[in-house]
């Protein structure tokens, strides 16, 4: 069991990482990051790709953590404070009185990532998303389809900022994922593992709906507004979503559901037509 | 052309309805909504369901505003104020520059609503949704497929709040929608009117994919966590999506999202071989 250490004062050294966390929610923490609420600090706590470096808790919810106390090793202190010292803590009422500070121990190159999937996993190739909301809505969808990998390239968000990771209600904790260097040829780095680049654009050559999947697939994201480059379009399948006439917007997070749930869905019909139950 | 009124002092009488908009924005405005930035003012100038009250934006974007000031009655006041000022007003820094206040014309009972739609139309019916974030987003997805109209229960938070008219991207104003009667039987409702009920839970009978469209659907979500009650369910088709074992979660925008993408490409597959091209 972990250790149980008091504090009393909101300026006490040992907890300084969690100080105005919302303020330094974007400045980075040493390879830190901050998880919150109890479904959070759960993937933390069992997720094999991050490791808790300390849990910072309301007093009162203690006896509520068992579950999660007793999978934390003897090397983890558990700060507990009163609700209002915490609150001064973090700079704000901290409802859920519940925060950990994690370290992502799984900080996978993208070749070697990739080349470590099983031979029908998909996965997601992310450009430019700059929401903290979309990147984490992104991830939850992946973890809810089973995607192998997300790639990131230079221009998105950190995957780790506590308010992502909230949104991915954990998944950025679970799914593997690996940042692209920016001078990186990405379509050729997935192409040499087999992967068929399905690119989303509202002006898409296919519609979706209508797409048979590939073997294994990149499904391939860039931030609402400016979208894919003309140049990266032409060398994929491009893909589009038919909506409504004078009403073509669909969130990028949202748009990454739908092809995903797609993906799976036509390769599980597939699959009852060639292994029909007996 | 409307009036074009300065406005040099953040404490002025004419805009104290876009005063400190965050802390004001739960409290409700006798009627009117606030809408923000140039897509949103855009849906609001031409919506047939709600008009324009006034504006309010940075003087130094009056220039870029033309083809929204050209859709505006003589009668709608466009306040002007210098950058500080504005923040002033709001409460906070308000880059986009681009506020208005608006009324909500088109109220219809949801009988009446229903009654009127096309014959092939959707409707989605909310059912305890009560994040801002995930309502906006519903009213995206349903704009963007299409849908008729959104029934809302009696638990759900209210479209026209700012930030969900934000997240909608303006669909909050455009989608028709009513608002039940807290007593009211809603299946019965949509039975009369020839709604299939469709009813979306993790535990659904039915996979989303295997699914074929009935004639007019009406998808039913209800908040994450809670979900639908059991009676509801147990009087409807009820649906599920299938995700990966151990995370088996997806945002509540993001599953209306799935299911009114694959509604609409199933029936689009039918229409094509009921009348194949010639």
């Amino acid at each position: 069991m972990p250790q149980i250490v008091p504090i009393l004062d909101p300026a006490d050294p040992r907890i300084a990482d969690y100080r105005d966390i919302r303020e330094r929610d974007l400045v980075g923490r040493r390879g830190l990051f901050v998880a919150e609420g109890r479904v959070v600090l759960n993937v933390l706590v069992t997720s094999p790709r991050c490791t808790p470096v300390s849990l910072l808790v309301a007093e009162h919810r203690l006896p509520t953590l068992d579950d999660i106390l007793d999978r934390l090793g003897d090397a983890v202190p558990v700060y507990a404070a009163a609700q209002p010292v915490l609150d001064a803590i973090a700079g704000f009422p901290l409802h859920r009185g519940l925060l950990a500070l994690g370290r992502r121990t799984d900080t996978p190159e993208a070749d070697a990532l990739l080349a470590g999937l099983p031979a029908d996993d998909d996965v997601l190739l992310l450009s430019a998303i700059a929401n903290h909301d979309n990147m984490g809505g992104l991830f939850r969808n992946a973890a809810a389809f089973g995607v192998g990998a997300v790639l990131l390239d230079a221009d998105c968000c950190d995957p780790l900022y506590r308010k992502a990771i909230r949104v991915s209600v954990g998944a950025a904790l679970r799914v593997p994922y690996a940042v692209l260097p920016r001078d990186i040829d990405a379509l050729a780095l997935l192409e040499r593992h087999g992967f068929a680049p399905l690119a989303l654009s509202p002006a898409g050559a296919q519609e979706l709906a209508d797409l048979a999947p590939p073997p294994r697939a990149a499904v391939i994201l860039g931030a609402e507004g400016p979208g894919l480059s003309p140049a990266l379009l032409a060398r994929t399948t491009s893909v589009r979503i038919d909506m409504e006439a004078g009403f073509d917007s669909l969130n990028v997070a949202t748009t990454g559901g739908i092809v995903l749930h797609h993906l799976a869905a036509a390769r599980r019909a597939r699959n009852a037509i060639a292994h029909p139950a007996l």
